[in-house]
């Protein structure tokens, strides 16, 4: 990797972010490459980390580097590698696990205790120069998939995974809790599935109408009355008299998961892929009566990256209209803020080799 | 049915019982049959609505018959009834569906919002001479059943519809929350599944002392802690590092489903089972990140009833020892009060034309 | 339903097909409604019955009505339907089941011995002025719904039950042997379910040639060379070296069905949705060393219909391109024959007072 | 490993074998451990390469150490390894895969095409002085669990990997054609899981005593009737009218198979177990009206040998039982002539080092 820089983006504590030139990392077994970094998004995580230092249990008590939404050109390969070669463009999958516990072995490796995940402390992240990771989660981008789609396959992917987690079957209706980039995504992956009705809920009116613009058949803009009154009025306006066959929280927000609860069908399924308040007021008695099944959903696991490329390919999702703006890497900082700051859905940041 | 009483134990409002002489049940249709009730257990929810008329939604709003876990003998049968005649003795299935709904169609007819079930109002109870019901919906004890078990076979349903849901395999440890009669039943049944660890938790010993002789490997007493302390007690006690397989909430206490969550593996599935407050504080959070899997459990459906006889009937799941005592039908007030006190697992009322 | 014929048309015996005065049917029940037929589908199973008297052990003895794929208009409504009014154009679902049963109970009502199902002897079919049904197995048509789409509603949910048994995924990769209208449609559904590959094998070029404009994404004319170098030859023209994900036989010939096992993925799924010879020669071990799994798949239940409606209402199948012609009810004769000759893909008949 | 042989038992070609000094294998990795072999039974497929020197496309070209069902003492270990230590009595799953396929990914590493599998060509088998395997594959024996049952783990799981295909639930009736040693093992897992109905079918009367004292509770001599006549035996002598829930073929025998077809109930499952000719006349429609699901199964995979390990050490499969003998390895050749022969259920050959 001569001359090129592994300059990278670090989190010294939290709100103190700053530049430093850290060692170009070695590939670690032979069946890894690694990758140059050319374009990585923020997500909502890296955003809580710079402003919190932390998310639940997950503390950074060292400077680490940010971000793992990423895409970049594979600089170098393993000895052992036969599906990637230099100049390859590939999506990153920004996980790896260790494929020995009984959660690897049984196919559920994004719950693997030793799971090597970008800028989840005390890993560091893509914001940087390059990336070593294993050829089987790096995925080769078709000609008509560019590097700044490739970045978004990884919320793409979380979308994926809810709505597998969630079962969505042609035909059904799908209620979306926060139309932020990955309730956008789990409204335009259900569609996908078959999804004949997809609302999409949130408190900005904005998002909403992009939303529609999206796919979604349906908006709603929440208020401030109960969560019982919200379920009504969602149920009522979109056309759902005996509620949703699905509801997905994309927001972690206790009203939201509240109003999911009872917008929910008897007989329904709700996933929680948002992050938020660790203990709430949960209508338990109502999830019960209704024998409703509710899902945890944690990243992604085997197929997603693949189906979340797929479908971007094919053009079932969208990725590039939610890419809102690009900055060179020396702006980091600034594309930070203007995501906390709502401004935005989806900034990439160039890599620190990459043109822009 | 000649000079055969159907008298019945009426709840008038919260806290007034009182017997009714009522008219024997007509045959809705050519498939249904008339079963003299011989024994009906009291439920939780029997002494609910004695002792506040009603249950979330379910309000008394006239006299109803109390009781819904019932046998008896057929006394009449339908023209087109092949399966049962008169004499046959039989558990009774205390709810019948519409069978036309998109639930009843989809196997689902626990969920059928037209559903018929005993003592939820508006619909009287089994504490009553004769009921009539639905030939499938009778189920024909073989020689080696009682009566008396032949009653118990609707909190054994419950326990198996429960046990169903958490999709219980072998070799799986499953943590039940509460040690009545649906807690221990849901033991009993997980065993019969294959569970190899099957943990009693509640806050009185003796009921703790009674679960160990019923087939629980660990029990546990739950100590005035956090739900986090009490989980980590029952993994550390248990044999449970990574905690359980599957959780049950039997017992509907808030610090009790609180533990639950804490309790389950990664990757786990918990069920509630128990009625308790509508809105709780959970921890969604930590529901979340472990892709856990929560579902709830209402009454049965379809096979539950059939697999509790089998189960009954084949020794491996011994109710007759649930039974505290049996009472006359005169008596009926004054079982309720035992039950109430907590001083019996479970009571049998003999029917109004049972010689006790 | 005064001055309405219900000419009917009926097999007498093999190759004698005639026309009858038959009674108009009462309501069974007080659900029913009394459907005025105004289109019928010929299926190949109604041409089996016309040539050789039977299928399996479904033997026609006494003259039978033929048709069961039927949309009509509702000319009488029972006392207890709320659904539908004198007026209503539906689709209908041409077999009730007992309701009943452990298979009606459980949500596989296709599958109720006592099935009462339209054309299957000894029970009528539908080419005739009337024909009475529950109010759940008739499906209203919105208004962008003709009833000569209706009637393909049949077998469309034929098309939906089959790739639902395949649990067809988004990405997924979908080989169909037919390209009949089963085969046709059960192409269409998979590209609602979100297959990316939908391969369409026959033996006659113009039908592939009509598949390839109906959706499928690639093409195979079969060969007659062995299933192995079919099936070889499948994988590497279609892209997919690994084989299928799901293969679907809609053709029920010997050769065909050999050639989806070989055509299979490693532990992928095929669905045997065609009727044909009784036994055949199987290659068990390429099945089982696979690890794959094979699921019959017997007409339709629970949501089928109405997930068939809701594709075709939503456009995704467009079921009306199928329609080679329509023929008034004195011609029926005729196109039973044009259908025998393979001349046409879908033909339909008018109902007797349908003017056409 | 001074002083220790690794004497080998090598097939040379068909029907030749004999004893060979072999290397003793290094660790591949430092996950890896090395296992001095104590105990191996003979599986009909040693047995199979032995006589006819492959099966199906698996061919042994090159002389290859024969045997995979083994137990041993831990006798090095690697760097990384944390799970196991020297002396650590284990049972040896016999195969391990890449870890890095899809299928390794998705958690169904047993149909992994880089699978590394004892004794299948080119990989030499288990009846040699040492192993060297991936400490996730090894299975540390409690106390009270012999080297003698570990080495019969690998056959409990094969029939657990099979039983847990068919999704044996409790209460169901479960067919099994074949009472040999799988055939045996997956009735006694199939009561495990609950089965109700255990019936085990096969041509030799001694083995269907052998059976019933290991657990069956009905058994059917077959006869050289019709494969439905045979099933309609299997349905009348053994209390199901309807036909059984499960079907396992443990026999790889074409009648066996197609009277599985014919004994199951409408809706089953048939799970394809033994291995036989590639191509059979199947009764293809007979399962396709059924609507039946059938299954292969291919070896085990993620937490079939954990939960093996379970069901031997709790008492709930009698492994010791299916024991015939011992031999010292010396005697390989006279073990494997007595499995040829039949007289045997299970023969185990010690280990080189093995004092016996």
């Amino acid at each position: 990797m001569d001359g090129k820089s592994n300059r990278s983006f670090v989190l010294n504590k939290p709100l103190d972010v700053g530049y430093e030139d850290r060692p170009v990392p070695k590939l670690n077994s032979p069946y890894d490459v690694l990758v140059a970094i050319s374009w990585t998004g923020i997500c909502g995580s890296d955003v809580h980390y710079w402003q919190h230092g932390g998310i639940g249990s997950f503390i950074v008590k060292e400077p680490m580097v940010l971000g793992h939404e990423s895409a970049g050109v594979v600089a170098q390969v393993g000895e052992a590698v036969t599906s990637l070669k230099v100049g390859d463009r590939v999506a990153v999958e920004p996980g790896y696990p260790c494929r020995h516990c009984e959660f690897c072995l049984a196919g559920k490796y994004n719950l693997c205790k030793k799971m090597v995940f970008a800028a989840t402390p005390p890993i560091h992240g893509t914001l940087t120069g390059f990336w070593a990771a294993p050829e089987d989660f790096c995925f080769k981008l078709p000609d008509n998939v560019s590097l700044e789609e490739g970045a978004l396959l990884e919320p793409t992917a979380v979308g994926v995974h809810i709505v597998r987690q969630a079962k969505v079957q042609p035909g059904q209706s799908v209620v979306i809790m926060g139309a932020g980039p990955v309730g956008l995504l789990c409204g335009a992956v259900a569609k996908a599935y078959g999804a004949s009705t997809v609302v999409q809920v949130d408190i900005v009116q904005s998002k909403l109408d992009f939303a529609t613009s999206f796919g979604a058949t349906h908006t709603y803009l929440s208020r401030r009355v109960s969560a019982e009154e919200n379920a009504a009025s969602i149920k009522e306006t979109c056309g759902l008299p005996d509620g949703a066959d699905v509801v997905i929280d994309a927001s972690g927000a206790e009203p939201s998961i509240q109003a999911s609860i009872h917008t929910l069908k008897v007989g329904g399924t709700y996933v929680q892929g948002g992050m938020g308040k660790s203990d709430i007021i949960f209508p338990i008695m109502a999830f019960a009566i209704k024998e409703a099944t509710a899902l945890g959903s944690f990243r992604y696991n085997s197929g997603d990256y693949k189906l979340a490329l797929e479908l971007v390919a094919s053009g079932k999702v969208d990725v590039k209209r939610l890419i809102s703006g690009k900055v060179p890497f020396d702006k980091a900082e600034e594309a930070f803020k203007k995501v906390l700051e709502g401004q935005v859905i989806k900034v990439l940041i160039a890599g620190p080799n990459e043109k822009v």
